[in-house]
């Protein structure tokens, strides 16, 4: 038996800040059914209880097995059914499969969650590890799970969006407002280009894609002061965006027309025979219904345009007579005066593929799988959502998706050439 | 209103039979939970929760929308939602996202069946529609109902079989009796063959696709007493059954290749991690074991093979020196002295490909679509399997499924000519 | 040395015959370049040359290399990329890559031919091999050759489908002459049914399938004396027939979707942008066009069509209030009196799947890979087709393909129920 | 009628460098029959013969068809069919039916490239059009020429490889010599970093992409003074470099795991039963054989390796503690001194994914089309390969690629951080 000790400040918040983090996944779970919770809904996307276990799952096999003296795992079958995509840690259960685990049961689950929690607690508070080891570790598994508690927000909304009955995740309290539909004209600030310095430094955490620090060098150029809204985009439908090569990326183009696509994912036309299903609130007249978190609302003229791909926003960005900006232009503007929407709305598709920093080299051991191996065939995103978990914005934050990915919040903001 | 009169015996009896045969699909899901009923672990199978509504979808768009006066649905959408195959009743949902409907929820469905079971009962006993009509409506139903309990089963053993771990639908209750090792001889029943007639008639219930009765000329043959069992098709794979492409159809060798077949679809070799998962029942050391309704068992010499597609049928029985019976010879072979085995154990696959008998119409009306329209690129099955509902069986039905289908509780007998 | 010897009536003759043959196949290639005759424009179809190098590589390694002392092969590599689906003789080169086989080059593989063939002549001019033994191999070889020929065609005219320009494999002497637009109507030939015969007997060649001659019993029926032709196929699709769930068997109006099936494979709607590229002649009004031999001809009405699947075979004939023949219906109506275009003009599908013979054994051999194998999926047609090379046709003959299979010539005649 | 008059020193020279240039693509396909030259071994690959006309419709249709006045097209259906992604020039033929193109034939391609040519030289000598405007067109579509000649290699040298029996594309004249098995180490060079100019500028022609030249920051690091050869190469084979996830980025690792890759594309392990069918020369014992534009030759340890993806250069960089140099690393190298083998050996990867330039335009006109519509999820090689024709090369070229690509004449160089 430990005797108890005084517990140090720094672990006593550390623990503190770990129960609210994972406290807040079960919360964001919580209007959902058990079923709701099992199912996936396409290989890109994972099932509300998988990110529940995978992420518990990261604590017990980089943390308490590791470093937490005679700590059991809870079942050993969930080493292997939880893990996502560290090779070195063996073998794992095929991605596309993950909707098919009915057992364990939401449940087994939660019960899960309980043990490897108190657990972690109690290695936080009885302070036999050696700090300098645990402390990392725990910091990046909270970070980790916050990014799985904004996938679990995407992809149960990708699920529910296949249902035809277009359930709410949660439903509204309120009639949507319509707001004004004249949109207001996009402001343009300057930048006269020069010397920067981007990437994460100083004591606070970040990922390793955020790192070293360095000097980058950018041309002049304006940049948006609000991101593009519904009204902007349905401005290019009406001028025929969808309908028009000239405005897209030879691969984006070809997306169109394997895809079909016609407008942001989770937009409905007028004519779409599920808004007969989606109950009476819908049926008001309009142009446009959008499907989000609160079930379908009709379109709202101000509301940041979301759920686009890169190749989107790409050809929205050519039609309007400007483009993306690089992620360096983004991070410059951070703090820029008159500069509003950074974060909080939808993550913003920069110009930048997800290339590595001079000097970048990933962290050491387990982690060095996190981020670096996904470095190609991607585009940076900055910003954040309103799905992104409090605390977790920070202007070097480099978030990353491939170019026809339009199941996240994921929106732009307009750059040009001075 | 209607008031009360005497139901009839006829109208009591059909009720009766009614309540049972519904009872009976809710009993068969009873061992599952929410989450189990949910998903779909292929196009092909559905998901248990969608049986119980698209049996009910049954009876209420087929008996109670054209014939119960007044009658109101219980939603609208569930029209849509569980339709099955019924081009003419409009559009259906799509097969393959079935698993992806967590709303409605398993309650509401149950609160469906409930209505949708206490309007039929109501309609039988109070005798204000037209017998002649709805009977047989009702009796097809029940029918159509039974059918779907034997894929409730195959299809949550598919289900279950995806799951590393394994689970049982139905813990044993015992150990596995491991029989004599060494299976009994078969022996030939010889038939001299001549005229014979074949397919259902009388007064009892049958598909159409057993009609009309006619006579069918069969050549002189001989069929085996028994079924094979695991311990004759454990000879053929120790002799490179899969290994010797002689002994396959062009079709079915292309198919273990591209599949990677080595054995039945549920038996695991003793190298299969996946018995590690199982549980400590089934470590017991054997060449094979088997999963099934039970979870994972050591499999037993003398216990039908099941689990076969076509392909293996025929290059086991080419490999044993004979072939597949005819569905005839089958039919004509069912009251045989000396033979066993016909129903309550597996389907059994026939040389007979699912054409329509001479004569054959099609029901009339929406049961038009029922049987005749698949009846190209499949095979008949005869027989009855341990997941067949009593009563279910008799000796002229046809069951049917593609050459490549294997997650069917689906065996053999052998026959040869003489 | 072989002394010369006074050759035999029966080799000469089989020599002859065997001249004739291979003489035919080089007279079906030389309308086409090289470049026509290597390519390959769908995994189903093999080019030109591949069809004259495999019906020599069968000669070779079936005949030649076992039966003739000292016969040295043309190239050891050709035993590799010539043979088809003969699994005993060793790997085989890739199906779906034989359009990459530029090499050996189309004089390499006249040169081939030539050696092969003098070979074979002299084989049966010396007399030195057994004649029981090498009797039954030419003449099988000699059938396989004829049914290449027809294949040859078939694919070549798929090649040419699919260039957007159309040439004609062999222009028209004449125009089209447009026959009557009302076709004459069908006859209906009245058949009491009972017991017959079918399959072949006697000294003729016939293939193992066409075996043993056995009793059939059939049913009252009516069949048609005539094909069904463009005139009537138009009609149909005129009255919707592509729009109309109800006609089709539900695979068929899958692959209707999945493919987008609107006419046969070979018609021209007039609207199709490659009438502008076909020439001169194709440019006169009319409501279809139809691609074949002689390059783009205007539709003609009594001409029988061609080009369908079984699915369009069979959802014709429900639009027809009428069925396809069986397979037997079909052989017993050969010699009917008043019935027309038996052979010569398109295969006709029947509604017989393609299932052995009772009592059915494959031809020994190497050839026991020729028919047996592909006994599942597939539907038997009979007669014989403009592309049949003479004398290839008999009333036995069971011609096969997968139901959704759609560039050979194939039609359909009618039946149905008295 | 045009009068004679004398044409100007400028468009002599441009007549001769067209001349010169289009006298190069028929040198290129002079070694290949027509059979070789209509195939199509991949979607991503061409025919010879399609290289020659395509090329030839881009003089057609950007020059002679707006700016020859009275220019009649060769054959208006051409325009259709070898178009290839100029989505502004109308409809275009699949490109993976391209190898169906048997018609037209070789010759009368050949014959549309004399019109052409003699069109392109009479506007030149006849200086009856605007120099301002025809000289930027014609040295585009020289450049565009010189690119599908180095395709023109790739791409037959692809379908050559398809071909069991490896045929050369031109035969070596001597044999292979066998250099120092042990490769010369790397020496580092290393840089200091601070600003430097990338892209192209002055009088010469440059394609869109490269422009506009503008200052880049270079951080401080080495760059090997010679390619990665293929004893190199070797080593990371024989240390189960193939089989090491940690090694690899994500997709790079699927791909390793989907395709079976083992070695570079046109490697033969020392067991590849088609070493049995290229000949004698090859029969010499080994690891390892290439094949290459010669045919099937042993592996040549100081020859650099070639015919690699991106995902393999990234993998040996990691293995060799290195990493891939930025294209601006690679540009700011190339007049280092001490530095080698920079052009016309292989592409070199850059880990620079292929993003526009800071203010970068596209070309106007048809040309828009060109470049800057390929601007994602593909990479950045640098340099110049043995395929790459004579005076195509210069610093600030940037050729493109998927990191999946592998049949291009691909390789590497190393760099690292200090």
């Amino acid at each position: 038996m430990t005797l108890s000790r005084p517990i140090t400040q720094a672990a006593g918040a550390l623990r503190d800040r770990f129960r609210e983090v994972r406290a807040t996944s079960l919360a964001l779970a919580a209007p959902l059914s058990a079923e709701d919770q099992c199912i996936q809904s396409m290989p890109d996307a994972s099932p509300t209880k998988w990110h529940l276990a995978h992420t518990t799952w990261f604590f017990e096999s980089v943390l308490l097995q590791p470093h937490a003296g005679g700590y059991q795992p809870f079942d050993a079958r969930f080493l292997y059914l939880f893990n996502s995509y560290y090779e070195a840690l063996g073998p794992r259960h095929p991605r596309p499969q993950r909707g098919l685990l009915t057992r364990p049961s939401l449940d087994e689950v939660h019960e899960y969650r309980r043990q490897v929690d108190d657990a972690v607690v109690a290695l936080l508070e009885e302070g036999g590890a050696d700090w300098a080891v645990i402390e990392p570790i725990v910091t990046l598994g909270l970070n980790h799970e916050q990014q799985h508690q904004e996938l679990l927000l995407t992809d149960i909304l990708h699920a529910l969006s296949c249902n035809p009955m277009l359930p709410a995740y949660k439903p509204a309290n309120g009639p949507a407002l319509r707001l004004a539909a004249v949109p207001p004209a996009v402001r343009w600030i300057e930048r006269a280009g020069g010397m920067a310095e981007a990437g994460h430094e100083g004591a606070g955490f970040s990922f390793d894609n955020e790192t070293p620090r360095h000097r980058v060098l950018l041309q002049p150029h304006a940049i948006a002061d609000r991101l593009v809204n519904c009204g902007d985009y349905a401005q290019f439908i009406a001028d025929g965006g969808y309908q028009r090569p000239e405005l897209w990326l030879s691969d984006g183009w070809a997306a169109v027309q394997a895809n079909g696509w016609r407008h942001p994912a989770y937009w409905l036309a007028q004519d779409d025979p599920r808004l007969r299903f989606a109950g009476p609130s819908s049926q008001a007249a309009g142009d446009w219904h959008v499907f989000g978190l609160n079930g379908v609302r009709p379109m709202e003229a101000d509301a940041p345009v979301s759920q686009l791909s890169f190749y989107e926003a790409a050809a929205y960005a050519e039609w309007a007579g400007a483009r993306l900006p690089t992620e360096f232009e983004w991070e410059a503007a951070f703090d820029a005066p008159g500069i509003s929407q950074m974060t909080g709305h939808v993550w913003q598709w920069t110009r930048s593929s997800y290339d590595p920093y001079p000097g970048f080299r990933p962290m050491p051991g387990i982690a060095a799988e996190y981020n670096g191996k996904f470095m190609v065939g991607q585009l940076v995103l900055r910003g954040g959502s309103v799905a992104t978990p409090a605390g977790h914005s920070r202007p070097s934050y480099r978030n990353f998706f491939p170019p026809a990915a339009r199941w996240q919040f994921t929106g732009l903001r307009l750059a040009k050439d001075i």
